[in-house]
């Protein structure tokens, strides 16, 4: 029997307690929240009427490292954590390169993806609040089924916006939502004024993220005993999902090697955070020199070619304002079929560490994603999201790189979910029937333009 | 934090190195296989034109109780195996029953279910032979997905028949196939013989196991290097599938309890043989009473309504002649969702046990197994597939005569694969839009009386 060790799971003595809080060692802080209105700095308070108390103090807290992971959430944890660490040896060897590849495997998860680390997080802090019905937006519907879920769980009522385009291209999220006993709405939608303004001006609007937040927040600012949460972008969702990386922290030791490089696709930011922060930790704290490498599509290209400036994170304008790289919060995203990446900006503490040098950006096609997810799937099995597909292409690159240059580097990506919601998007890609778009300077000027000037 | 242990997984050194062979220990061996013309005993090299020599030699394997998994299966297990052993608190709570409900997540293997474990034995033996082609047929599609796979790991094409039921219900399942390279043909088709008599006879014909499979063996023995492969019912698929009841015993020792019932679905008997077995096996040796209970669709009761004789495994009779419970190979059962249990005949190792009382079965409703899909779902976060369901359906029944009885006993129960590629099923179930479906006795005696009278 050979002894390559291909999975590598945590005993439950060694999964982790606490959740990591990179705010409170970044050498620069994020820049404060400002009130819409005002353009002061926020409190947690001023988010309470959005989110529920626990979860807006967490947003802003720049003191504590390490936050408890309450005992419920962690004992639902346990239903698919702690997830593996699995050797890519099919890929290596489908790619003939000296590179080790790992990846945490983190759609094995009920739900299929890394998003109910912070669905059952949230909804818990919100039931502990006495809160009895959520909103929610979702893109892919990654975020809106394991919101669904997490919301089953806990007995609380959940409605979900979920981006037009996704809507329609995946109806099997939608029956997951309905499984789980979710109320879910094609968003824009003509439920709120939000969705209104943008129908009456745009009938056949695809929909964005920031469209159908507006709309989630609206919704639950106008019901009672209601809280709207939010499966990316802010600082408590990237908190919440450090299990991932913990975890893969202690899995690596297991392997006996570390990390040169660590990659995750990015949407708002929560997967790769939450992946890249506890290593990103000793980047801080002791000087180590991995890489962290974000995959955004080419079509939605806020960390290479957007700007860091003070903007909503929705399209209305309902949030506060944030210090963020961004396109725009009326960016208007291609119709690819990575839907959890199509939206027009990076959280507000990757933005700060991108601007800081410790993450880098790269751009994939959508074709290249999907030519990376086939190759994945033959070599490992697992069909990935089309949103995973980028960190794997991402990977490939990184992998043909060692190839060229013969270095045995050690490369970690987070297979943030499997894509077998995603078919159709497979289907068309092996039909030749999937195209590539790349916004034009101009575009990006356009969008860009309608941002208030306010220099963070 | 609570002392509430979730998910028993075996460290690597306790993963089963052997597979177990059930047929060394029965007391009283299956009947011996017929030639469908000579009426006279098969031997194993009567078997090579259809199937690779190994597998054929496996098939009727009298004497070996323990057959060693060969080192490149094991190497490829370790992508998904050990499969976790989760006790189901969270269904327990719903039930509020005084059982412990454990389940055996085969869902999480690469492609979905427990298909694999067999699919890659086949692949590799075939492999090892110097076979280039394999044809199978797929009914749920959850096998045909498997050797797909299987077949892309070793570099070997694959040509699928999938009941075109299926293939229409379920075109997610197509896609996966083609993300892994297979070619798939919906059956009957027109592409064989055997497809085009029905065809002929029946241009509506909706398809079934026995049909695709007359196909796929009709397509491999005019093939040069080409072999059949099948998915259920043979004794060598059910010597694959022990590694799931293999695991599970160790498993249950670190529960520190024994199951009193053992229960899976059956479609041919692979899964349910697959867990059974292991536990069987100290019924036969040890006089252990531990109850196994096999839950098939009321639409498709071959185990409760239907006759032992010597019948065909296939539609057009291009098989050996099997001694098996069976509602005769012609048999057009309903078009329900749970397609991998729409097949006429029961296992010849499965057969003889239940003739000798070693398990029972049990009828279960389209509709009744679909709510018991939803609540398990809600309760466990993992969307079940529809075959899987029954077998959720036949444990919540007997958690129940716990309750009615205040018994505190031990179920076990396979969850054989997960639904996600199924969702438009729950969808019609969520919209009342599923029918039960139970066969008339005149019914079941019309297809019986085609059955060429073999008694065994």
């Amino acid at each position: 029997m050979s002894e390559k060790i291909k999975k590598y799971v945590l005993p439950d003595s060694k999964v982790p307690t606490q959740w990591y809080n990179i705010q409170a060692d970044m050498v620069n802080k994020p820049l404060p929240f400002l009130h819409p209105a005002t353009k002061q700095p926020l409190k947690a308070e001023d988010l309470f009427p959005i989110f529920c108390e626990e979860c807006s103090k967490q947003e802003l807290n720049q003191t504590d490292a390490w936050i408890d992971i309450p005992e419920p959430v962690r004992e639902r944890y346990k239903n698919w954590r702690c997830t593996p660490l699995v050797r890519a040896y099919g890929l290596e060897k489908a790619l003939d390169t000296p590179a080790h590849i790992y990846f945490k495997n983190e759609s094995v998860s009920p739900v299929g993806s890394h998003k109910l680390n912070s669905a059952m997080a949230q909804v818990y802090y919100c039931k502990e609040q006495g809160i009895t019905n959520i909103t929610t937006e979702t893109g892919a519907g990654q975020w809106g089924t394991a919101l669904s879920y997490a919301c089953s769980q806990f007995g609380i009522d959940a409605a979900v916006y979920m981006v037009k385009i996704s809507y329609e291209q995946k109806p099997y999220r939608r029956s997951m939502m309905h499984v789980f006993g979710a109320q879910v709405t094609p968003s824009p939608s003509m439920s709120t004024r939000a969705g209104k303004d943008i129908l009456t001006a745009d009938p056949s609007n695809n929909g964005s993220l920031g469209t159908a937040i507006s709309e989630a927040i609206e919704l639950a600012t106008q019901t009672k005993n209601c809280r709207y949460t939010l499966g990316s972008v802010l600082n408590h969702v990237s908190l919440h999902q450090t299990v991932i990386g913990l975890e893969a922290e202690k899995q690596m030791e297991m392997t006996g090697e570390y990390p040169d490089k660590v990659i995750a696709c990015f949407g708002g930011g929560s997967n790769f955070g939450g992946i890249a922060f506890p290593f990103m930790r000793h980047n801080i704290l002791e000087g180590k020199n991995t890489e962290f490498i974000a995959a955004e599509p080419s079509s939605c290209p806020k960390l290479t070619r957007g700007k860091f400036e003070y903007d909503f994170g929705d399209e209305t304008g309902y949030t506060p304002l944030l210090p963020m790289y961004t396109l725009g919060h009326n960016f208007q995203p291609a119709s690819i079929h990575a839907g959890g990446l199509r939206y027009h900006g990076a959280g507000v503490i990757l933005s700060q560490l991108l601007k800081d040098g410790y993450l880098k950006g790269v751009d994939i096609d959508q074709t290249e994603s999907f030519k990376a997810g086939v190759l994945f799937a033959k070599s490992e099995g697992i069909i990935p999201a089309p949103e995973s597909c980028h960190a794997i292409a991402a990977t490939i690159h990184e992998a043909l790189k060692c190839k060229a240059e013969g270095k045995q580097q050690v490369l970690l990506f987070n297979l943030s979910g499997h894509g077998l919601i995603d078919l159709a998007s497979y289907d068309r890609y092996l039909s030749n029937d999937l195209q590539d778009y790349v916004p034009s300077n101009a575009e990006l000027e356009k969008y860009l333009a309608q941002v208030e000037p306010l220099q963070p």
